[in-house]
């Protein structure tokens, strides 16, 4: 019997139209991965929040209802989904952080932009310190945080990591709490922020927190825009006391064309995309867990509706 | 005693006028780092074959000339060097590599570029692939290829190594010789060239191989100048079926004004310094061998002058 897989998450239909019905395939699953079909004829909707599908009454067949952001609390209260609600859990997403992490502290240690944007060839061999030399502090000790700051350890730099409560991880050099931060920031040459947003994280770097770091310091955010106090970065990018920051997520999204973070010359904005599902990756756990469900046995990462995730 | 140490090479002071007093008093030798003595009162010479010191024979109390290159071709026929003569054996050579290979790859893979150069200010939010899926050639697995291709391979990516003569390196997919080189070039997304200068490697990357990698691939060299045939790379870069290089060496250094290199929008140059020896842990192999030396203990990399290295 061919399955019909309704997409219902249009503004994602460019990434996922070739790698859904390729994983599809792969998994020994045959359907037709359709973006329109008469409500009754749905068997699994792969769904956004940002979708415009919000009332979940006519799919009166759809056996699952599985969701492409590892958040669902925009959907889990709809009162017309009764159908099993799963959400992602894409191993690509800690995998792409690191990438992204890395591979931004590697540019800056490496001050690769005066050789990307050279116009006056300038033959200038100094060559940077080694990573063995380079203080690197990571907020935050989640998943994501974690793994970040391990792969920037296993390339030698020197890593502290910082997290509210008390943790130890094999390899950091590991801070907590209030009065770790102001140890952590101190003379850090490199800054990530990889914390979750919460009333004790919004403006974690603001005017005062900012004075810490080494002189001419970079900043990389790929974890949330309310982290930051915006105008307390300006002021620090414009004293030199920062000297870079390289951000991936902010308050507002996209971000505003008059916003000044995309005329300094000392930022750098990437479009949220250091922590976005993959699609191939994410296409692979759709497909897994349709042909699960096919075959009788139990969804991954199914919702809990009274926990609310 | 203070003991007396020329520093030999006045293009480098700049470099170690810090870190080498340092090393030396880390090490617990006393000594003065001068620029210029009188020749009898000279205990070590520390060497660039740059330099312009060329006759030897006034420093007959000096204990042994201290070279700060790994090569020492240009000095070992030296007549008038009588002294015991040590090569530069870096370990941060090494590191410094991995690091400038893992983060021009990183820089390719995310295409950092087209964010780092914005300015129209375009939001576009495509992710790239995962590193898992990005195909990487390494020709070369001496000491330097190899270490690049194991810290790539353990960020994931899909690493081809390449050598002349068989070799097997845990984790990566290797291959070698002549027609293993076909197959280690053909879809290779992002191609790393660490191969030593002879005549069987020069020009290894020409307008016949360049065909073989996925178009749009990117050619990586911090190898040796001479590995890349200049004008077939940029034939190959006007078709679009090489879609970026990253060069650190060139068969000129500095690369000369007029070279179409600089002004290629498709190239970027860093001038030689993936491979330097950096001043900071070169300082401390040299203090290191000054101690042994006054302890009577065995210089470290002392050169055989009948082998030449």
């Amino acid at each position: 019997m061919t399955l019909t897989v309704l997409f219902a998450a249009p503004e994602l239909w460019p990434q996922y139209e070739t790698h859904l019905p390729k994983a599809l395939a792969e998994a020994g699953v045959t359907a037709n991965v359709v973006v329109a079909a008469a409500p009754e004829m749905v068997d699994f909707i792969v769904y956004a929040p940002s979708a415009p599908l919000q009332d979940f009454t006519p799919y009166r067949n759809c056996r699952a209802v599985l969701s492409l952001w590892a958040g669902v609390e925009r959907i889990v209260g709809n009162e017309t989904l009764t159908q099993p609600l799963c959400r992602m859990v894409d191993p690509g997403l800690t995998e792409g952080m690191v990438e992204w992490v890395v591979g931004h502290t590697l540019r800056h240690h490496l001050g690769m932009d005066r050789h990307i944007i050279n116009p006056g060839h300038v033959w200038d061999p100094i060559c940077p310190p080694l990573a063995r030399e380079r203080r690197v502090t990571v907020l935050g000790l989640g998943a994501l945080g974690t793994a970040c700051a391990q792969a920037l350890a296993a390339l030698n730099f020197r890593v502290t990591g910082w997290s509210r409560t008390e943790k130890s991880v094999p390899g950091l050099h590991c801070l907590w709490g209030e009065a770790g931060l102001t140890t952590a920031l101190e003379g850090a040459e490199i800054v990530v922020t990889l914390l979750p947003k919460t009333p004790a994280t919004e403006n974690i770097l603001n005017a005062e927190s900012l004075t810490l770091p080494a002189r001419g310091a970079v900043i990389l955010n790929p974890g949330r825009g309310a982290l930051i106090d915006d105008d307390a970065l300006l002021a620090a990018l414009d004293t030199g006391q920062i000297g870079h920051a390289t951000l991936d997520v902010f308050r507002t999204e996209p971000l505003p064309k008059d916003h000044p973070f995309w005329t300094d010359p000392r930022v750098t904005v990437t479009p949220h995309i250091a922590a976005d599902t993959r699609a191939v990756s994410a296409a692979r756990v759709i497909a897994e867990n349709i042909r699960r469900n096919v075959a009788g046995e139990e969804l991954l990462h199914l919702v809990n509706r009274r926990l609310g995730y």
